[in-house]
């Protein structure tokens, strides 16, 4: 028998005070995510744009809009889920009001420029802050777009530093496990230079390749003849141009260079065309195909 | 008061008899789309894989295998749909036993080297042929992936010749209307260069891309960070590499001129990258953004 009328405190929710800074696609997700999970008490929200904001709260996505020195002084987890441009304005603004324990991560895209502006705007404080990266979808943007099941299945890297506490990493990463994400750890450079060749490098040639196609005196029968292949080469260059340049700009030497790899590839590829060498041609597209195929039946991503 | 017993006689369909060569994505859907408006008596199928021709019978998209000299002697109109290196040896075989009345047409998706093959194994019958090309999607492929609507609201180019009839041209241009898609007529030529452009480009830079990445040292890591822009740009890539391989070599030059005009776009982005030029990068990437954008609400491609 159970003795009646004893009742068990409510558990503390893992993050009993979240704060999100832009609450978009990216940061309301989070929100939404641990919300979902019964993970997050109360959710405060930073941001530009009052009318964002405000739409943000209609939604449920935060409970409360906030300054950045209130979220710095109330929160237990800080997420910066805004452009990788203002990173450094706002840790400035968060500094001086930060809680010791309070842990804050990000989402940039772009994690070496990240590190090194966090290590000279928050000093001794850098320990405090874990560098992150959610490898999430940004076709859709805005806290309309947000959904808890955005990093169901997807992959979250954090770059630690050497500051950073075992119990706060292990902290972060079981916060984004809530949210459905596998975490992998790694070197912010190594990050960069992954990222530069999966993701910069494919939004840089579809830009390239659309800008030459709308360029061209007869853009518009292009554009009349133009399916279902063009229609998934070019789907990103329609992203962003402000995010975009901001990522090329700070992660410009490992685009450069992977740009060079990608160019020696054509280069080989375009020599075989040329030669009219079906049989190189045909091995070359074959080991793409395979190799693209194997991605697509494990990737989870249809 | 009408006439009681008078039967109106049938209307005879559209197409009183069709027959496809190669009865895969292509022209399954093809069959199927005349078939679901009504507008074609009886479907004949050929191919080289008994399995292939069976299961089409079996999904009812064909109603009768026959042989090649069978489809000539029979069909109001042929349509082929094998890759494009067999047009030589399919048009060879059907010439002897084609009626004078017959119509073929095609959808290969380079024209120029149709034209001329048809004319060398035609001679006097190459009024009879009407070259084509369906700009529909072709990711998967089979009989079993045909469906009535593939080409409904889709472009069809048709590159006439000549000799071609105005009465044959008109009614190639109501069959492919009765599938829902919408034709439009240029020169082979000009149709072989927007293609490079909007088409085999693409695929070209997706497949050497896709290429690269996987041939990279740490591609294990590349695979696991890309995310869903690496997904939409590379998806093409895991096209046949067959089919790929034929229509680079069947429109080498259009292919190779097109690549150096992206080439020299390229160059042009990454010098601005070098430069570390955000205002020409965000020109760039903005241009390119607003185009595909107008192209995305315009094309009815979702």
């Amino acid at each position: 028998m159970s003795a009646s009328g004893a009742v068990t405190a409510p558990a503390q929710p893992l993050v009993p005070v979240l704060a999100v800074v832009g609450v978009g696609l990216i940061g309301g997700s989070f929100a939404a995510a641990l919300r979902d999970r019964g993970a997050v008490g109360r959710v405060l929200g930073v941001g530009r744009q009052a009318a964002t904001l405000a739409q943000a709260r209609e939604l449920g996505l935060i409970d409360e809009i906030v300054s950045l020195p209130e979220a710095a002084q109330q929160a237990d987890l800080i997420f910066l889920a805004m452009p990788v441009g203002a990173t450094e304005t706002i840790l400035s603004q968060l500094k001086p009001f930060l809680r010791p324990d309070t842990i804050v991560t990000d989402a940039g895209s772009t994690k070496a420029n990240v590190v090194s502006v966090a290590r000279a705007v928050l000093g001794d404080r850098i320990g405090q802050f874990i560098p992150g990266h959610p490898i999430a979808g940004a076709e859709k943007t805005g806290p309309l777009a947000a959904e808890a099941a955005l990093y169901r299945g997807r992959t979250v890297v954090l770059t630690p530093l050497e500051e950073n506490s075992s119990q706060a990493k292990a902290y972060l990463t079981r916060v984004w496990e809530c949210c459905g994400a596998r975490v992998m750890a790694m070197d912010a450079q190594v990050h960069d230079t992954v990222l530069a060749s999966v993701s910069h490098v494919p939004h840089f040639l579809s830009s390239v390749f659309m800008w030459q196609v709308a360029t061209a005196q007869d853009s518009d029968l292009r554009m009349a003849l133009a399916g279902s292949g063009f229609r998934d080469f070019t789907r990103i260059s329609a992203g962003s141009p402000e995010v975009w340049r901001d990522i090329f700009l700070a992660n410009r030497s490992a685009v450069l260079s992977e740009l060079q790899e990608v160019k020696a590839a054509l280069s080989r590829a375009e020599m075989a065309l040329q030669d009219a060498d079906g049989e190189s041609l045909q091995d070359f597209l074959e080991h793409a195909a395979l190799a693209r195929r194997f991605w697509g039946s494990r990737s989870g991503l249809t």
